[in-house]
C-alpha cells in the first residue's frame, strides 16, 4: 500500500515519477495498492471557486466537486502505468467501496469492501484509487476532511491485511522536532502509535491524527517516506516487546495558541463546564485546560484555544461569566506550545525535572503546564519558543547521532 | 428539460446566469430537469493533459478523467442555485443511474432510471444531472462520445416523459442555412425530426445526430434556444396533421469532403464492397457513395471522405486495386457538399430539376449526387460552394421574411 499525497503527483511529470518507483516496488516483488491525493493545489483551487459563487455552498455539492480532484489523478496515474507497461485500474471511492456515514465534508468511513481491490490485485494489476472520499448508504459522494487520503489509505490496508501502509510525499520521516528549527534534528527510524499521535496533535504535520489512529486501531504499520528521495523512513507501529523505547522521541510545538483564564472561580461543581459550554457550542476547539488546586474556595481556571477563535472565545467568556462571582477574565495571545513526547517516560520519573530545570535555567517562564502519560505539554511566551525547542532537544540527547533505541532508560 | 452546452457555463458568471434562468423557467410555473455540459473547453484541456501521458491512453481511464468536466459543473450550478433559493441536487451519470454498454469513450445509453429524478421533482427539488456520462453493469465509468449531453438531456426527457427538452446554446435556432454565409438565412419556427438529421447530418452542427434520432425514436420534442437571449427558438418533432411541410427547410454543407473515384470497373458483384473493405476497416467513415449505371460492362464508382482522410484512402485503394483490371483511381480533395433538405419533396417533384437548373445558370458543375426521400445532395467543386448555397437559399424562397409553413405545396 503506498499513498502518495498532492505535492507529490503535481505535476505530469511527478505523475510519471510516482509510476516509475510503482514499478520499481513491483519489480521487488510486491503487490500494490496506490492512494492518491489531488494534484497540487486543486483542492484549494476548487474551494476558491466554490467560494466564489456561495459563501456557505452545500455540504453535499462541495463534495461533488471536491472528489473530481482525486478521480482525475487516478485516472491519470493508471495512464502512466500503462504507458510503463504496467496493467492498473483506477477505483473512485464509490467503486471500492469506501462506505462512509452522512456528514458531507467530514465523513467517517464505516465499512471498505476490499473485494473489488483484492480481485484486482490477484490478477496481476495494480489497483489505483481515489483518496478522500467515499459514498453514504443512499449514494450521494462525501468527502472525509482535509488530509483524509492517510486515512483512506490505512483503511483499505486494514480491509485488505497490507503489510504495510507508506505514506510518501515530500517529507521523508519524522524528526525528533522540526528541522527548519533545530538543525541538528534526526529522522526518527521508528516511533510507536501512541507517540505519533501526540507529536501529529502538537503540531508535526506529517501525517493526519485520524489515519494515525486508524492505522493504531487496526494494527496497520504506517511508514512515512519521501517520494523522490530513497531512504527507509519512518516505520510506526506498536511497540515491540525486543524494542526499548528512546526516553524521549521528539519535540512538538504550535505557535498558534492562544491563553484564556479565569480567576478566583467559585470551587463548585459544574464551574468549568459552565465556562466552556458556550466556547465549544460555537465550534471552538479547547486544547490545554488546567484547573488548579483551590485556596480558600477559589479556582483559578486556564484553557487555550487556536489563536484565530481568541477575539470570540474571550466575547463568549466574558459573557457568561457576566454577573457571577469571579475574579476577572485575562487573556494571553502571543503564546506557543511546546510538547515533549515519549514512551520512555511512562516509566521514567527525571523527564518533567530535565524540562523545567532546562527552560528555568534558560530563563524562560511556563504558563501552563499538562500531562498525559507519555507526554508534557508546556505553554510559553511565544518569543521564548524557539530557545526552548533547541535547548530540550540538546538536553534530551535527541541532536546526537545514535538510533532513538540508543537512548535507554536510565 | 433544459440542457446546456458547455459554452452556456464557461465560467462562474456565465453559470450564475444559467441559475438565473433555470430559476425564472421555475417561476412560470414548469418543473425543470438541467443538464449541463463541461464548462468551456475543459474536455478538450483533459484530453490533452492525457496524451500528454500516454499516446493511447485507456479508454476506461479516459472516461473517468473526462466525467470529472460535468461532474464539477453539476456541483457548481447546484450551488449558483441554491444561492438564488433554489433547491437543487446533483447527479453523476451513475447516480441516476444512465445505464451504457461497456465501450468506453462512445458508449450506448442502455437504460435509463428515471427514479431517482422524479423524486426530487416531485420534492420542489432541481436535479441537475451531468451530461456525457454513464456507468457500465460492472460501475465502470463511461462516457458516450462528443456532443453526448444532447443525447442525455433527451434520454432522460424520453425516460421522463418530459413536456419538452430543450437544447440551450450560443446558437438561437435551426436556420434556413448558415447565416455566417447568407445574411438572408431565416431561423425557422419549427422543422421535423427526419429534416434535422438532414441537416444535422450534412454539417449544420447545431444537434448531435445521435441527439436527434433518439428524440425522435421517443418522441421527445425538442427546442433549440439560446442560452442568453429571448425567443422561440425552433421547435423539433414529428410533422403533424395540421403541419404542412415547407418544401425546401433549409440548405445544409460541409466543406471538408474529398472525392474518390474507380473508372471502368468489371461490373460484377462485390467489387464495391472489395474496395470499401480496406476503408472501413481503417475506421475511415464514408459519407456519399454513388455508382453509375455500368456502360459496356463497366462501371465508374465514386465515393466521398473527410477531407483529413483524403491521403490515406487513396493508399487503400490504390492498393487494393493494384493488379485489377480497372481503368484509373481519381482523387480531388478540393470539393464541397450542399443538401437541400425538405419534407416537402417528398410529393413534390420539381425540386431537383429547380437546382439544377439554378446551378447550371450560375455556371457550375456537379461532380456527384445523391438523394434520399427529403433530401438532395450535390458535391461541387469547393470554390463555387458560396455561390451554390447563396443561389439556392433565393431560388426556394428561403429568404422571404414568412414562417417556414407558408411556403405551401405547389
Amino acid at each position: 500500500m503506498q499513498k502518495y499525497g498532492g505535492s507529490s503527483v503535481g505535476s505530469i511529470e511527478l505523475i510519471r515519477q510516482v509510476a516509475r518507483r510503482v514499478i520499481h516496488t513491483r519489480a521487488q516483488g510486491h503487490e500494490v495498492i496506490v492512494v492518491l491525493s489531488a494534484m497540487g493545489d486543486t483542492t484549494d483551487r476548487l474551494l476558491d471557486v466554490a467560494r466564489s459563487l456561495s459563501e456557505r455552498p452545500s455540504g453535499r455539492e462541495l463534495d461533488v466537486l471536491l472528489a473530481t480532484g482525486e478521480q482525475m489523478s487516478v485516472a491519470l496515474m493508471c495512464m502512466a502505468l500503462a504507458q510503463g507497461g504496467c496493467r492498473a485500474k483506477s477505483f473512485t471511492g464509490g467503486q471500492v467501496r469506501i462506505l462512509t456515514d452522512g456528514l458531507f465534508n467530514n465523513a467517517r468511513i464505516r465499512h471498505v469492501d476490499g473485494g473489488p481491490i483484492a480481485g484486482e490485485l490477484g490478477s496481476g494489476c495494480v489497483p489505483v484509487v481515489a483518496g478522500f472520499q467515499g459514498v453514504d448508504d443512499a449514494g450521494n459522494v462525501t468527502t472525509i476532511g482535509r488530509g483524509g487520503s492517510d486515512t483512506t489509505a490505512v483503511a483499505i490496508a486494514a480491509a485488505l491485511h497490507a503489510d504495510e501502509c507508506q505514506i510518501l510525499s515530500d517529507v521523508d520521516g519524522v524528526y525528533t522536532t522540526d528541522p527548519r528549527m533545530v538543525a541538528e534534528a534526526r529522522r526518527l527510524d521508528r516511533i510507536t502509535f501512541e507517540e505519533m499521535l501526540e507529536l501529529a496533535g502538537q503540531g508535526a504535520r506529517v501525517l493526519q491524527l485520524r489515519a494515525v489512529a486508524c492505522a493504531g486501531r487496526y494494527n496497520v504499520p504506517l511508514r512515512v517516506l519521501s517520494s523522490t528521495a530513497d531512504g527507509p523512513g519512518t516505520l510506526i507501529s506498536y511497540e515491540e516487546p525486543d524494542m526499548e523505547a528512546p526516553v524521549v522521541s521528539g519535540i512538538a510545538f504550535n505557535r498558534d495558541e492562544a491563553e484564556i483564564t479565569v480567576t478566583q472561580l467559585p470551587d463548585k461543581p459544574g464551574m468549568a463546564h459552565r465556562i466552556l459550554a458556550p466556547v465549544s457550542n460555537a465550534q471552538i476547539e479547547v486544547d490545554m485546560i488546567v484547573l488548579n488546586a483551590p485556596r480558600g474556595g477559589r479556582v483559578d481556571f486556564s484553557f487555550t484555544v487556536h489563536r484565530a477563535d481568541y477575539r470570540r472565545t474571550m466575547e463568549l467568556v466574558k459573557r457568561e461569566v457576566a454577573g457571577l462571582d469571579i475574579g476577572e477574565v485575562l487573556g494571553n495571545d502571543r503564546v506557543a506550545k511546546l510538547s515533549v513526547v515519549g514512551m520512555g517516560m511512562r516509566s521514567h520519573a527525571g523527564i518533567a525535572t530535565t524540562l523545567f530545570d532546562t527552560l528555568a535555567r534558560n530563563g524562560m517562564n511556563v504558563r501552563m503546564i499538562s500531562t498525559s502519560e507519555i507526554k508534557i505539554s508546556v505553554l510559553l511566551d511565544e518569543q521564548h519558543l524557539e530557545r526552548g525547542v533547541r535547548s530540550l532537544h540538546a538536553a534530551f540527547g535527541l541532536d546526537k547521532d545514535a538510533s532513538p533505541q540508543a537512548v535507554r532508560h536510565a
